[in-house]
């Protein structure tokens, strides 16, 4: 039985990257950590092989924690930054606020400050909003600033933005943590190293994806800063995301760095959500695709659309995606590693045809 | 660079059952469930197919959410069954007091009441021991019992002694929650179906193993009677426990249940704990192996024995495993799914060399 | 030296109502329940009639649970109507977002839902913001809603305005907490009953203001709807708000039911509030006061003003009060139950001074 | 009606020191702190008095922090001298395991290691078995001993004797945590100043005990090695144990240095107990006391007894006290600063006439 599909494999969805599932090379890299006996939680040779290659990576002073997924990678992340009446000032986008069940409060007691942002990204002014208040017993005291790249909007920091976040962050006496659940989609944006946006930028601590860019289940906790990061290995034990065969935890993060898979794969995603979003433009500037406004930038693999009334529903009965806001009739479609043209052009197709129109007949190359 | 092996596939230890990787019939779950779409967070068709199969098991009210590791399997499991001001009998032995850095208690709040057990088992009267002081607002509230099978010890709880432990804490009030981590070999020992010793016996609810089992990383808390557990669904994400690609966690789940690997898996590393201590006991008896002697029963996959000073460390130059109890010199040696009967002959002769005698020259029969 | 006063008995400021001290009754109070010895942990005869008494005044199915502080009976008040996974929402001028050092989140666990309210009140409107996504795990489940009365920000709710609210709230199935810290303010300037505008109104669950009101330290929390509230005298004292001698925190809160001594304190404080603003309306409509504007209404005992730049450092100098927000050079005075019409007169006096001019010959009436 | 007394002031039991009320120098130590206006929160004169009484007391490194009561100011202290994953040694007895809810798990995340200890004392050794596993993830890290003085089964310490369980705690990284609820019962019986088995003996961060020796309600966190303790002020609001009016909580324990009122009262409390236990000594001597046996020795103010079957209820029916372990028959009598020779002679003729004898003729001095 459990070598009987159950699903079909050509099926795509618009819906998520995690709809994916993992690049054959993941898999080959599973296979390859399989077989004989490694000693458990992290005592193994492939998880000392992916420290090594994080320092290559981020710096020689690097501290790599595989972890499962992005809820726990984050958490712990915050509270190795943060003394227990630490607060973390972050966007009201951001994953840690509206999509992880109030876990930071719940786990481990953080107290998130939001600012209104409507692309997902923090400036200093905005983080200026929620910056005060040290010393004052009754205010939750802002510890730390928590930026996502590329954010929940799909938008994206350049790595001077980031550094100006950071440098006033830490005039501020606050450190500075990057959800990268989608980083690899912002190295491939920016055209930079990882390091560039992250370490050199001023970034403390990361949660380094990898689920969301072909791998089964990985993610990282990576301290850059191991002067603002306390107890780690303790506080990931804690967080219930100690794995005991961590090499294949381990395995699937170096396959990511292994021969730019991870870069490549992300670099495919952006493409195939430019080509989404270079067809739909045409649509929109010939009037054939009326009412259908985006709403942010779209640098890397995510698009958010504003659709006609009911037009959203429509579409999903042909091609699975989610509404962003469904009250201001909102969608984000996503492409993944393996998304095809083919999958976008039917999509574009289907677009097209649910607003009684005709797709562009020259399509946009990949 | 991933598809390099980094170690060497044919070493094994006697350290711990997840010292060993994946089953191979394990990673061709995966490999089947992979490529395409599925809906994320436990939409898709393979957790469905588990929730299916995991009725068939444990009978049409069970409900099963998949996990990342015991630690959360534990904590969610006993949070479930549990008020705010809700406490956990447990032996001194269980995982969750001895072994889980305290995360029962800082994720959740989670009291323990612990009462001294040298086999690693409860009894209704040693329940009874903390079972006292409902309505009493000072004292932490026992209104759960947590049981492991087979126990932290090596031992095995019979159906009759769960049901009689099941019962006294039902009849006063308390939920019984069974941490399953080694629960096959405790199927494989017992020749009864899981369900026997668990649904039937009176489990509540259940940490259903499978990482030591021969997955790659998998477990799953199982709701045997909901009427006694509460918002599973939200509990699992609040403790950073929910898989985006779950249906990775979910496949290899099945592939448990699938032409009996996981009962097939647990009940080879049973014999070959009876293969090794069937060859030390033979030692013992014949006064080959002076000062070695057996401190628990091993009906499963574990010996604990104490050695004779300094023994154990001039093994441990040679094979890994640990210490239980440095103090009193006593050992753990464990056995997994794939250790072979040569591993164990080889150990065996070992021992003995160190002990300045020759092995048995007939071996015992697999 | 403890008869020995260290400060001065007559010095008054304007900075809160918990500078004040507590009235003789009170004093009187808690030395009628001293002497001989009484149950401890509120076993008293004391805590007992708190219940008959508050049972009078907040229906037959009230129940009271006297508490140390305000931080404390919101956060077990919010608990007992939560479950784990439930989440608050809250106007952002909450004291339990902005003064309690983010306690609700670190103590259990709660998350907050913070919208965006100039005056400190909320409305369905304003609830049903955040009020969705129930069902969905990703989300913090919106399942009690917050209010403060009269707000922090020195306003007031009318019971129709409560009753909105609550029944908004209801009717999505979530419940309904306020915040009385200065409920007897509120009472005072409505001129109802207590009830009318909380157990008529449609609250479940409330913290009951003392200390702000005349008391040395009590509040309670009361709650109103026991079928929405669970495990009070548990979460109390795992709160670490559970009294020992609690005959005295009842006593207190007796003391403020006695002969209407807390709405008399309230009507006190809040006059004394309107005496200084008729005084400032006074100067700011014939132009005495330039740059002196109002920024709330004062139905009670606060007033917020935004004063020239320098104004607020330079009155300091000479009365005590807060800074409510100096980016906007905004500031809050308060009255309390001591505050005496001497006090406001200087006040003014004062405030005209430092303004060049002189105050009003004719003295508003108390 | 608050003038109104409800209870018999003439009424005294031998339940619990909580059960006495506050002593006269408390009442007028709080009226002398009444009236005018002071800084809310600890910056009031009363409180800065108080910090340099204890700094006479305990040292120029002392601070404090008055709280309000016992299980808030010894989770506070005990956070403030561990780290997120840090553990707490404890006797089995100990108040924050067996009298506190849990709240040290639930609030803080405290994980207690708890060592059987018959007269409620630790030891090194006993210290010792649980002293080890730093650095191993999956053991809660045991980084800080928590001791009773007096203890909860009534037993004293010798300063020598703490210097030991400090000495060894010190020497294994471990802080040192005094929980003073009785402190001045200890102090009284050692007739050593408090300091001597406090500061000079090696413990970090005490709780001061106040309520159970005459106060209203007060106690305190007192820090004694500042490098040791962090974090107190954020935390004691985070544990929602900051006192608006704190003026009333300082000047109580102000009153207890004055004039040394905290010594006068534990030490007549003590009398009380000798008084008692004598009595019955002399009664157990001649055998008019068949089956009554002391279980603890009595330094302080309590005393520990077996009683034949029955009896304990035959007495409570004439005198109100507690069980201490119903299954062993044995109870619990304790005195307070307000128990009077005549309160003694009369408990004690009760239980002479309940053993069907008559009390000694000749009562013991007081």
């Amino acid at each position: 039985m459990t070598l009987t599909r159950l699903h079909d494999p050509q099926s795509r969805s618009f819906a998520s990257d995690n709809y994916a599932g993992a690049h054959p090379a993941v898999l080959a890299a599973i296979a390859a950590a399989n077989d004989g006996h490694q000693p458990a939680y992290g005592e193994d040779v492939y998880t000392r092989r992916l420290q090594e290659v994080i320092r290559a990576h981020f710096g020689a002073r690097a501290e790599v924690f595989p972890v499962f997924n992005g809820t726990g990678a984050n958490v712990i992340a915050l509270t190795a930054v943060l003394p227990r009446w630490g607060a973390v000032i972050a966007p009201d986008t951001a994953h840690i606020h509206t999509d992880e069940a109030g876990a930071p409060e719940r786990v481990t007691g953080l107290k998130l400050l939001t600012v209104p942002s409507a692309d997902g990204k923090l400036t200093p002014e905005l983080v200026a909003r929620e910056a005060w208040g040290w010393g004052d017993e009754h205010r939750p005291q802002p510890l730390a600033v928590s930026i996502t790249q590329t954010t929940e909007r799909g938008t994206l920091y350049t790595p001077d933005e980031i550094r100006a976040v950071a440098d006033y962050a830490h005039a501020h006496g606050m450190a500075v943590h990057l959800d990268g659940a989608r980083i690899w989609n912002a190295a491939a944006a920016l055209g930079v190293p990882l390091r560039e946006f992250t370490t050199d930028a001023g970034v403390d601590v990361l949660s380094l994806g990898g689920t969301k860019n072909g791998l089964l289940g990985a993610e990282a906790v990576v301290v850059l800063d191991p002067d603002r990061a306390a107890g780690l290995t303790y506080l990931r034990k804690l967080g219930m995301q100690l794995a005991s065969k961590m090499r294949f935890l381990s395995a699937q993060l170096l396959a990511l760095f292994d021969d730019d898979l991870g870069l490549r794969n992300a670099a495919h995603a952006n493409a195939m959500t430019a080509r989404l979003r270079a067809a739909l433009a045409a649509g929109i500037a010939d009037g054939r695709l009326p009412g259908l406004r985006f709403t942010q930038d779209s640098p890397a693999n995510a698009i958010f659309a504003v659709l006609p009334e009911g037009m959203a529903d429509r579409l999903r009965r042909r091609v699975h995606f989610y509404d962003w806001d469904a009250a201001r009739r909102e969608v984000r479609w996503m492409t993944a590693w393996d998304t095809t043209p083919e999958d976008v052009d039917r999509f574009v197709a289907i677009i097209f045809d649910e607003f009684g129109s005709s797709p562009p007949s020259v399509k946009p190359r990949l």
